[in-house]
């Protein structure tokens, strides 16, 4: 198993060329947030805004369009229920973010469905939360794409058939080369589960332990794969560099709110642009 | 009468283990917030989020929706008249605060009745504002838990019967007692009654003296209690730390707002974590 | 006439007492914002909350409700066409506000002549805006009261009937004296009648000529005159305080945004108190 | 072709006279966000609130209102679907944008018409976004008017019937001159064709290549040429404002946020004011 380095900051985020325009930095498209979680698809939006993302549009339940455009107006907003519209802009993505607050009814499952038959092998597509589970549950034909899943231990167990008491290094290398997908294990010490290796996030800190965390981790690989080419350093940058804010943050406070890292993200990558 | 003194703080403000996750932190489920009152229940949520509570779901009017995810996106949100899920999640809750602008008129009633039935023995219930005026008009049973009420004084007069001007410390110990509470007595020298013993806060301000305080405090106490093992000293500690940020922004402040004590609690938590 | 100093806010803004409590800084009550304009209100209650006032309610449109509490959770509010609760809340209220963004249809009016008809001999009544102009349309029987009337220049024709080339401080006092009402005369170097003098405003700035900035003064009077005795002083000292923040911010500013003042009254406000 | 220094930003940017009052700095309509893309048109009326125009008033989707409120109550609003206010509206404006979010359905193209219907000569009208698009499909007759369209490459391409490849300033001057109106034509050096020259501007960064960036320009045109005479020195002024603010927070970070654009117009343009 590897273990992560700041460098893969300097070897990723790249210092934009000149002569780029919003389209050169990608499109992000999250889906996400049921009419009790839209405060998830909106910290993920924000991270993918904040992240530097070209365009990002959020599809979310019609209650939360007020609240995204009260604290995020860069995100364009689609009804996730409008499926003409939805399937448009997903296939049209460089990158889709699927599952933050999606929640797991048949709603959900139906939002889901709709995302995955219009994803194509141009994107990278993370797939979060419970739209883990609810794969879990119901496995549907993923058309073939860079997939990434960013489960929890719990979330990893539905998933993969690992109990979290063996989840092996071992054990679970074998179900992500099944999935022929990236795996971002999420836990004290986040492990990655690439094509071709296994790294170990070695920072991080309590402080993030408080819920919204995951979905704005999921909606900066979203904003890191959508800009960076090398799709596998953009989703290791996107992890190390959620934890390196958090851990800053931690040191003069004793909880890191998840809009605080997005907020701080530019002038965190700035940093490290090269 | 003991004198609280920021002792408190370092007793009960632990160091978060660094094998953690948001569970370890608590679910806190904070309900109110009618049509009219939804600001009480959004500052309350607020300052249970930003306190550091593990998972936080409010339950209100769905005309708060919007304004509470447009200001607070790492709360959840659940209709307060949905009683399967309201039931469900006060159920699996660590700490319940009700009554942060619940109003009282049946609706009111029928919520809090709804959440007091389904709350059991492992959890804290924070009792705050209209809710304790319901519970003195219309008693009902609560199951055994560990019941924190905090009432101001006008408040006390109608839970306990007795009058403002005869509030004294052992009239006020033997209706706590016939309670089986904690009692946070909200006032000028804030007491509070806990099992063993009664507690005076020697500090606080009139800048304090505004709209909201109140839920703000009982959003502490809520988070505080879902964190923190010692029940009693995490309600202790909430109640000094709430006056304690007071009084610093007051140095510069002629009021403080109650939003700006939620903002300030995690840099005020970091020094006294040990 | 004569020349408002500084000296006017150490005469006003007082130390709060020790053993005080949100009711010791009275009730205001804020009434206007139709469906078009819902920011007028939200900036006058913002003025009251941050002011000081110790329990705010707004009085609008329910299309307001979201962003009112997105932004300001420490108001409460009121569905303005809910007669029953309006009228209640007015004639419990300590100082009301009515006008911001009332608009001047006959919704408007009626919103008018149900807030007038609730008011009493121990309030401080604010007028402002456009229940000015509905008031100079059509007059109506207003209570014994002490009354504040803060129109600009055109508004202040549309009422005295004195046109604004003919505006000079004998004319306006003889009409000021028949309307038994103190009269904030807003123009550059802002003039006060009061029932005995006079006054001028010998501060202020061209940065301050932007959308609002007379909805926050109106929410700044209505929170002086409930937190401080002397009526008269509290008006003239939320004058003053107005424009001697703007003329703070307009140092590093071209233009003074109106909550940017709101946000500055608790710093200024300690600064003076005494 | 004539390159734009800083110096038009000190021949553009007055000192106020100090007997002003709102009007003075003109009234600003802007017309856009459709239930989708209701950020647009928040963005680019917080940046004509922020520039410093007397009075704004946003035109838009039911949808938006509230969170236009909960981030800028400082504007006014309008259902862009209510015609007779609308007209009103735009005909009493002093300067009217049309465009950001507006969408290209038949609704859009509706709404548009009837802001054209309604502009008259003493006006500056800036055409943005789609409503660019808008125009180029379905031609209409625009009153004469100080007209400024503000495409990037590809709507100038579909308004003009020039390929990117061939916009060479030759090219664009001829059509920007049979338009009879100023052209700021975005890209990398953002070209502006005015009746007499064409104008280049040799800052900017590629941190401005987000989401918004259009919006929170067309917004800070429509506040510069309501408030300052000399309206081709507007354009230039708001096209290098934006820009220099830009450069300066992309010192410091990755991406710039539209919405840091128009928070720091206050301070930025004290700077030039003389």
């Amino acid at each position: 198993m590897l273990t992560l380095t700041e460098e893969i900051l300097t070897k990723t985020i790249r210092v934009r060329p000149n002569d780029s325009y919003k389209g050169t930095f990608g499109r992000v498209v999250l889906v996400g947030g049921n009419a009790n979680y839209g405060g998830a698809i909106i910290m993920a939006s924000t991270a993918a805004v904040y992240a530097g993302a070209g365009l990002v549009t959020t599809g979310t339940d019609t209650n939360n369009l007020s609240s995204l455009h009260a604290s995020l107006p860069e995100a364009m907003f689609v009804n996730y229920y409008d499926k003409v519209k939805l399937s448009h802009l997903v296939s049209y993505a460089t990158t889709v973010v699927i599952g933050p607050g999606l929640g797991d009814d048949f709603h959900s499952q139906e939002v889901l469905a709709s995302v995955l038959a219009n994803i194509n092998q141009s994107q990278s597509v993370i797939i979060d939360g419970s739209a883990i589970s609810l794969l879990a549950a119901n496995p549907l034909d993923i058309p073939d794409t860079n997939l990434i899943f960013t489960p929890h231990e719990m979330e990893w167990q539905r998933l993969s058939g690992i109990k979290i008491s063996d989840q092996t290094s071992d054990a679970n290398q074998l179900v992500q080369q099944q999935l022929n997908a990236t795996v971002v294990l999420k836990k004290h010490h986040t492990e990655i589960y690439t094509g071709k290796n296994i790294y170990q996030l070695p920072i991080g800190t309590p402080a993030q332990a408080t819920g919204g965390m995951g979905d704005t981790l999921a909606g900066m690989i979203g904003g890191f794969t959508a800009q960076f080419d090398n799709q596998e350093n953009a989703v290791l940058a996107a992890v190390y560099a959620h934890s390196a804010i958090a851990d800053e943050l931690a040191r003069s406070q004793y909880v890191v709110l998840p809009h605080q890292i997005s907020h701080a993200l530019p002038m965190f990558m700035k940093r490290y642009a090269n």
